[in-house]
């Protein structure tokens, strides 16, 4: 799979632009090779269950675990939004305060399976610290990131004024089968008149930068 | 679904800082939140099959249409990445000459479903342009967000040293039931170590920020 110096290079149109540059790419030894090889398999990072990117400094998961705390360290945490009812686990106590991370816990019960149960009063609490972006690098998570990581993302999608469909989309993707319909419900009736502060649709990080 | 005014605070557990604020959430008469509503469904947004979000200023997703086109116009696109060997649609032509977005465009059949078809060179210059941050935000696309543009994710993933079980994990929630082993065993198989430029973990947005 080593890639030949001189090998040709494949069928690529940069259109309205200059060529591409090859400065990415470099000539290997085998011995170099090898050697980052090794290096790299050393600190291969493991993200959680259904890891994901949300938005700009907004990540979403299942329950960390022990093998995932290096990789969650290289994402620059400030906060985490754990939305169980059980205490923080001490292994992960023990994370959050030795990198300074805060956390917020919206605890919600697992067990729901009726509309009627999903606590919205918590999922507007959750909404609070989600928008504020002084807590961000965030990472939004419950048990399997599935239903409850899954409706608040879906709310905040409301926010930036996502259609139902694709936010239904998004919410089944992680959910595989185990997608509930009052899940969806409760996004889709979720009321987000009275929230203020609706988040840009323009990364923060481009907004300076001159096109 | 409305929330009266005296609504309680739910259970919230605010740890390690201060208490939460309220400033998020404003007080909505029936008439605001009517209009309101009907505001954000004048322009209710509508992101292409399979987006996600896969980095800071990289973005995934199946082929864009014009009832995307706002949306797409919303993330401040500096380029795209098309991974199909057919000509780009005059309507998205139109859409990227008129928002100063830059074309890659790699042409890889769509019907490959063998290893050996696949093109590794094609890849390897598409991560070139991924890398280079002067692209961003930047979107990756082929025709389903499935195969091509998982692939490419795959290979993103593994210079940001992610262990194959997550790469795969990501890459079967996109393509679900139409995953593909020999696209996975290319990810597997797809040599990084002549690949300099490794993208930081760190958002770079976050960067130049005090924690």
């Amino acid at each position: 799979m080593s890639i030949p110096h001189n090998r040709k290079r494949p069928m690529c149109h940069a259109l309205n632009g200059t060529p591409l540059s090859s400065s990415v790419v470099d000539d290997a030894s085998p011995e170099n090779s090898h050697t980052a090889a090794v290096n790299r398999a050393d600190q291969l990072f493991v993200p959680p269950l259904n890891f994901s990117m949300v938005d700009y400094g907004i990540y979403r998961c299942g329950f960390p675990d022990i093998p995932n705390f290096p990789f969650l360290k290289s994402l620059g945490l400030r906060s985490v939004i754990y939305l169980c009812t059980e205490p923080y686990p001490e292994a992960n106590m023990h994370f959050i305060n030795s990198n300074g991370i805060r956390l917020f816990q919206f605890g919600m019960e697992g067990s729901k399976e009726s509309f009627v149960n999903i606590p919205e009063g918590l999922f507007r609490s959750a909404l609070q610290v989600l928008l504020d972006e002084r807590h961000r690098p965030l990472l939004i998570h419950c048990k399997r990131g599935k239903h409850r990581t899954g409706c608040l993302v879906g709310c905040f999608r409301k926010l930036q004024n996502w259609c139902l469909a694709s936010i239904f989309d998004e919410y089944q993707r992680f959910a595989a089968d185990k997608a509930r319909v009052p899940d969806q419900r409760f996004i889709e009736l979720f009321d987000i008149s009275s929230i203020k502060n609706l988040p840009s649709s323009t990364p923060p990080y481009f907004k300076s930068r001159n096109r």
